[in-house]
């Protein structure tokens, strides 16, 4: 890319053209260009510029000879348009191979420059919009330098010296004009509707929708973006004007609410209530418990003013709800029969962290649900962490199909102010990083002696004294969040999008009408599109989510790609074939397979489809993160596996000066290679849990096994790695 | 009160005692009162004190001989011991007509200084506290001079010298080493429970409990206290340190939890999806739309830190979400396929009102419902707004029982910003004052135009210039907050506490064994308790939700009284008598009509009774609705009717002009009465809605009727009323 970059600098520098140019985020379309060029207020009046790029049809065997169009963002550019007016016809947007063959460009970078890689400019036809080439020396055009992560300010001038220089012949258009004479699409299809479908083409209006739709990086080179694309263009997720916030949308939303409802239940069924604690909290009751607030102060945003007026005194924004739940526990519960005290709640917190932000996994609010428990005695809360740790294992297995080690944390990662910490931990192969899924903790007495939640003992003697009789209640709390999400994504998706679930996709399968050509007749369409109607009436019957789309302006691949980027699970596809047999041709998101399905059986088989990839899809996750968790027995052996995106488990002495010295020496282990690859940050391991399931071939010997780190006694296995 | 209050201080005086005393909210209990005192900062060093009264077992026929204690609130009372120490035995804590008679006070104005109200105090029997006497000179005991809402700091000193003042022989007792040496009630039950529960009786423990657990207050004497503990005695909610914010207890959230699937599910239906954005909006986005803001500004909470530092520019706390919601509609709607769009998100807004607080019905943070969709059409809009009217109206009357009037808000009342807002209005006959239950706005296109939200019209002919072709989209946003639970409280409760309908209900039916006595056998105590446990499965099976109480450490009675205060709809005891004749005995909460339902057909029985009480429910708040809302033709019958507590029906010229004067004169003239009753506050009238049922009889005739305010011409009837 910087190559690339520099490339185009020289270029231009010899025709004497040294354009101011800004550096910004890497931006994925136009809206995002926008929004970054106006983050860093560049100070140049400019317009953003477009450049498309088609393919005319051409006989297989011949060489492509593509369209480049160069035209303001804001220009309306009717491709039908403009590729007649020039005598071409069936255009269609260019394939990223085609781009990276014709331009060594890919969208996001392509411009007007890219004409300087083309080894063979008579094989290219060149159209640019009159608008482009007339703006008053007072604006500029901002492109992007072959890199969509700087932009470039020009003149109209210097561009028209540009394409000058190229000694390629150019068409200049008035595309404002052309627009507007060309027939509307829509209302010439308009009649038609009516009765008939209109011909399923990929219409010029539509043209861009399927280049700008699919998902441009992939997954295994590019993560950071391809997590971006797959949140963005799947409609699960916008990214928002406050940083570190982001918009659910419905898709996202939806399978919190599948969350929910498994997750509400069986709480309720445990006698926990749900409640709701308001989300502001004192300074005097934040700070109550030292060590907790400790781990939090950094992070609170704070309420000073409202309307126009200074409040009194700041309030918190809660960042979870120990300190601003426990002093109404000790008001309510004034006797053992008051134990237990189950609540939850589902809400919102803040933690204004200044790292980087990332959709889900590290946001600025987030949604969760927060347990707070009281007990009479220790081993009822003993209890109670592991039922809910087995809760949020529950989740991400049989929900989200994703596998978790469950486990205790270390003294050093344990929740501030708890007595130990028990935890559900993810795995993202394409990071070769952990991630905390959900923590149970017991929170001991120490809550309860900082609020004074205290019982009179009823099993104590008579003769002991008011404070021998008083004890301090046993507490838990437990929270989930939508980081659940955001793992589902980096584990499923592919680089066609997102893989939902069935158990947690809003829509489980998608009719699709297919094999309908320019020489079907009505009655061909009224068939299929009742078939399909039908189908949807039955399944939705059945208690499927499902959907159909009878769109008849995009083609079947076009819809394709559209639910597939989506994630939904089964695709269904009905044609005059399909009808024939009386069958369904059924394609699964997760693996592409295709089988046909009976219509007379329709239900059970869409019904063992969708359990199949849903079975399947946790199958897959858990092998490929079972063969991620290496077992080592000496150090040597670490840095290596950690370097290879592995887990590792390991005999540990449960020091946390060992833990220390581990993270101090994984990290630094980096430095002494040449290169350091980006997707093996230097980061060093953390501890991510003990175990519960401690393997059982070659245990540990107290005494004679000895910690892989520091050679001391071991006491347990460990497994470690680098994490989110 | 207040001049009982001067009684105390003139007494007070000439002993020469003149303590330092402070004003704050009534309080209903020692926590709300410590929590006031801390609020004020009375800036001396003080400790609460508490005084309780009791009444020793006396023969029927002879005069009460009341025991009063007075203590330091901190100090244990162990009433069995205290009593037992002066002679006493069986005390239990007076009732509030003992109290009234004896001291003329009630339960939180009596103190110490009540003794001078005993006209004969040979009748009376005072024990102190030795701790209560023997504080430092720097340390004062607070009290309340015969009101609540003062409290008076004196010393140990002056406390003794006002006590030896009455002439009165006191005891003085160390409460501390007696309530030690005392046996413990439990401890000494405890062997017995395992084998035969414990014989009901409200032992000393529980006294206490027993006197704090009744509502205190007439609804129809002091409504704001009574509202005050019917919700907090009843666990619906509780008071908390930031002014204006709440905490939704289970009793309450399950009610917004019902409401909630209910509507979401309603919604869903039709297409509506659910989403979350982001509880925090930029200044830039939040002052897009002029006239909007200026609704909101002035309440605005600004978040300006994180951890130690200043933000760059404050961040706002969304009080609605129209602005941070439509830059995103101008992004996802990008063409007329993409509608509608309909979204909603359940989630809490903050409107830092500096009004007076009250729970549910003017709270600083409060959880609503907000919809925001977006149609092509002004016909799909407005159809939709009703809709969704037709909802919010279900949730009253079919969840909550209550009626509510439907219609269309004055220009003057509309929602900033709209087209024109739509309310379902109910009505609070305590105080004769209408309440705005829930709004459902057609915004028309102002948002769209400012947020440039819009599509191509497909209908728009082919030969229209592009600007000609653009519809901006109309847009609806419509709410249901929290408020809806306070309304029903406030209709529904009674002098017992909340009533709830059936629907609403996280506990429908208590069964309560009855009919036990000391010389019940182990065997009686089985066959009941086991007949209360089956009956529980049958009902839980049969889809009840209910609950046994089978504590064995309270009466039947205080059971009752337990769970009437919780507003549970239906009792059902289960007694010998009762299973001999293979019955239960059901008692209606809402009337207290008590029936017989065989057990073998107890599940439908249970079903019908639930069914009538919540019909019966309905039925009479709108019997008293309906019987509350005047139609009148002439000005003279407003103000008349306004101050009877009646909604007023009128034809109505709709001009906000004449609006403005019926506020005016509506509150102007309380002003001319000799006496206000705060019951019916002199603030004006104002509209609350055109009901869209328009009276038949008599209607409007055009150009004749006139405007019963101005005696303009009348364009329809309009509901006037003073309004939360």
């Amino acid at each position: 890319m910087s190559s690339a970059y520099s490339t185009v600098v020289d270029l231009l520098s010899k025709l004497s053209i040294n354009p101011k140019t800004v550096e910004h985020e890497p931006v994925a379309d136009n809206k995002a260009w926008n929004a970054a060029l106006e983050n860093i207020q560049a100070g140049v009046s400019y317009k953003l510029s477009k450049t498309l790029v088609l393919k005319p049809k051409t006989a297989k065997s011949a060489a492509p000879t593509p369209l480049v169009i160069l035209a303001l963002d804001s220009t309306e550019t009717n491709i039908t348009a403009i590729s007649k007016s020039i005598g071409l016809k069936d255009c269609r947007f260019a394939s990223e191979d085609l781009l990276k063959e014709t331009f060594d460009e890919d969208k996001t970078s392509v411009s007007a420059f890219s004409l300087s890689n083309v080894k063979d400019l008579s094989l290219v036809h060149v159209v640019v919009d009159s608008d482009l080439l007339s703006l008053d020396a007072t604006e500029f055009i901002a492109f992007h330098p072959a890199a969509s992560d700087k932009t470039s300010f020009i003149s109209s001038a210097d561009l028209k010296a540009y394409l000058d220089s190229l000694g390629k012949e150019y068409k200049v258009l008035n595309f404002k004009e052309l627009a507007a004479a060309a027939p509307a699409p829509a209302a010439k299809s308009a009649p038609k509707a009516a009765t008939k479908p209109a011909k399923p083409v990929a219409a010029a209006a539509s043209a861009e929708d399927i280049h700008q739709m699919g998902i441009e990086h992939k997954k295994n080179e590019d993560l950071p973006r391809w997590y971006q694309q797959v949140l963005t263009k799947s409609d699960m997720l916008d990214y928002y004007d406050v940083s570190g916030c982001y918009i659910l949308r419905p898709l996202a939303y939806n399978i919190w609410k599948e969350i929910q409802n498994f997750f509400d239940a069986a709480i309720t069924e445990m006698g926990v209530e749900d409640t709701y604690f308001p989300m502001f909290v004192s300074n005097r009751v934040l700070e109550k418990e030292k060590d907790h607030i400790e781990g939090f102060a950094p992070e609170v945003a704070w309420v000073t003013k409202a309307g126009k007026n200074d409040l009194e005194e700041p309030i918190a924004i809660r960042p979870t709800s120990e300190t601003v739940m426990y002093p109404y526990f000790a008001k309510w519960i004034r006797s053992h029969r008051d134990l237990p005290l189950k609540i939850n709640q589902w809400c919102s917190v803040v933690r204004w962290e200044f790292k980087n932000p990332q959709p889900f996994l590290r946001t600025r609010e987030f949604l969760w649900q927060e347990g707070h428990t009281a007990h009479l005695k220790k081993e009822d809360a003993d209890v109670e962490v592991r039922q809910i740790l087995d809760l949020y294992e529950q989740v991400y297995t049989d929900y989200l199909a994703l596998p978790v080690v469950k486990g205790v944390k270390s003294e050093k990662e344990r929740f501030a102010g708890g007595l130990y910490t028990t935890t559900v931990e993810g795995f993202v192969p394409a990071t070769g990083r952990a991630i905390q899924g959900g923590t149970s903790h017991a929170l001991g007495q120490n809550f309860s002696k900082m609020f004074n939640i205290v019982v009179e003992d009823p099993n104590s003697p008579v003769s002991a004294t008011e404070e021998a009789k008083k004890i301090h209640v046993w507490q838990n709390s437990w929270g989930l969040s939508t980081r659940t999400i955001g793992v589902m994504v980096m584990v499923h998706g592919d680089d066609k999008g997102l893989v939902l679930p069935p158990r947690v996709a809003n829509c489980q399968v998608v009719i699709i009408p297919c094999g309908l050509t320019v020489k079907s007749k009505q009655e061909d369409y009224d068939t299929i599109y009742g078939a399909c109607n039908d189908l949807a009436a039955k399944l939705k019957k059945a208690g499927f989510k499902c959907k159909t789309d009878l769109r008849d302006n995009y083609t079947p691949g076009y819809k394709f790609n559209h639910w597939e980027i989506r994630g939904v699970p089964l695709r269904v596809e009905i044609g005059p074939n399909d009808l024939k047999k009386q069958q369904v041709t059924a394609v699964r998101r997760d693996t592409g397979a295709k089988s046909a399905i009976s219509l007379n059986n329709i239900e059970n088989g869409v019904r063992e489809t969708l359990d199949t990839i849903q079975h399947d899809m946790f199958v897959r996750a858990k092998a490929e993160r079972d063969a991620s968790i290496v077992r080592i027995d000496k150090w040597d052996d670490f840095v290596p596996n950690l370097n290879d995106k592995k887990l590792i488990l390991m005999p540990w002495c449960d020091r946390t000066e060992c833990e220390d010295d581990i993270k101090d020496r994984s990290s630094r282990s980096n430095d002494t290679e040449e290169e350091v690859d980006e997707r093996a940050p230097s980061m060093g391991a953390k501890s991510l849990c003990r175990p519960y399931e401690q393997p059982t071939e070659n245990p540990i010997v107290p005494g004679e096994t000895k910690c892989a780190a520091c050679g001391q006694d071991a006491k347990h296995f460990m497994l470690f790695g680098r994490s989110y």
